[in-house]
């Protein structure tokens, strides 16, 4: 996520009506070639592209970010940035998909597993944290959006299907007698992933031990953070 | 916190000079009486306005919220909100003090308290719910600031201050043995509060049962979401 390397970018050819009121400062954001040469790779540009678009929506809301400050935090043209995306909806929508389709694709793999609802929920929750740590600024973004755009309307409903997942393992984990009967489906779902959340606000990938992270937050939602008497593991555990 | 009784305000005499600009609506916030001849009440009167300051701001954002919203969503004049009221940023003062408050009173209630720290922890968590459900438009701007003013930054400096007073509960209730040794206090604490914190984002007054959420919310932070095989509190408890 660093992005000490400062690079000189190479200016667009004099194309662009709006070159002359190009930032003079170095790009911020490495990774950016802006040379129409190299369409071969657009991947990569539209990668950096997109990071610092989500850093600036993250930092100033989407609502006030211009795709201008998008070209400026790069050091290029504005049209370069169109050279590589249609417009904000369509990085908004790439971000988007970036976080829900790694919790989507944790969901779909811990549904495959043949093992309990508990461990199950217990493994989308590791995997959750694993996704957040990996995809901060992503799944930041997605927790702050509020549905004031299509794109965000739909990132809320898939969203709100994850959620009904969550909920539906903690049912069925109850059901199977694992969970406390005294727990509210939803309101577990809720807490759990309020838990997981909020990693957005304090984990710094500089830290890193997100394996470490995802531990404690299994333990802490699983056994609870009192030392049990007999300090083992559960008798219900099948791993 | 919900204010269904649409009140028809009686406009100010006409000393404003913005009072022809007046939005003809009807009030949206109830309790604002706006004659200057209630200066006996003025506590009432800075109550409604900072409840619809805070609504808006949590709406909109602080930065992007002018005293002359706040005065279009009561139906007065600006002026009339400057007669309670010395600017935005007292609103803010006052809205972030309110939180923050609750929550120290929280904290200095268990520090009073004769009782394990693990004791004093889950009775903080417990309190800290009920602030949260008590205070919710006020708790959730003072986690949506982000230190763009004097008063943000105070606010982020108390916040700061309450998360150690959290940390070192966690530390010392570890060293008496009942919390499990393999915890990090510092990010036992995050997560407690992520958990807590995700009310904000999901808690409506309407629903009601604080009580029981809190209930729900020690239970799973002190003894986990997995059934015991003991079914039975801990030994370690001495209430």
């Amino acid at each position: 996520m660093e992005n000490s390397t400062l690079i000189k970018l190479r200016r667009e050819r004099g194309t662009d009506r709006s070159e002359s009121d190009a930032d003079p400062r170095p790009a911020r954001v490495a990774g950016v070639t802006d040379r129409p040469a190299r369409r071969g790779r657009p991947g990569h540009d539209v990668e950096a592209v997109l990071t610092a678009a989500v850093r600036l929506f993250n930092e100033r809301g989407y609502d006030f970010t211009s795709m201008f400050d998008i070209a400026e935090a790069l050091g290029i043209t504005k049209s370069s940035v169109y050279h590589h995306i249609s417009g904000k909806e369509q990085l908004l929508q790439i971000a988007m998909d970036r976080a829900l389709d790694g919790l989507f694709e944790a969901a779909d793999e811990v549904k495959a597993l043949d093992a309990p609802a508990i461990e199950r929920l217990e493994q989308l929750i590791r995997r959750s944290v694993l996704v957040l740590t990996d995809r901060l600024e992503f799944v930041t973004l997605l927790l702050r959006v509020r549905g004031n755009t299509a794109v965000e309307q739909r990132a809320l409903l898939r969203r709100r299907d994850f959620d009904a997942r969550v909920t539906e393992l903690v049912r069925q984990a109850r059901s199977e007698g694992d969970i406390r009967p005294d727990v509210d489906p939803a309101t577990a779902a809720r807490l759990l992933f309020g838990m997981v959340n909020s990693l957005t606000e304090w984990y710094r990938p500089s830290r890193g031990g997100a394996e470490k992270l995802a531990d404690t937050v299994t333990a802490l939602a699983f056994e609870g953070l009192r030392t049990r008497p007999e300090n083992a593991p559960p008798t219900t555990r099948q791993e």
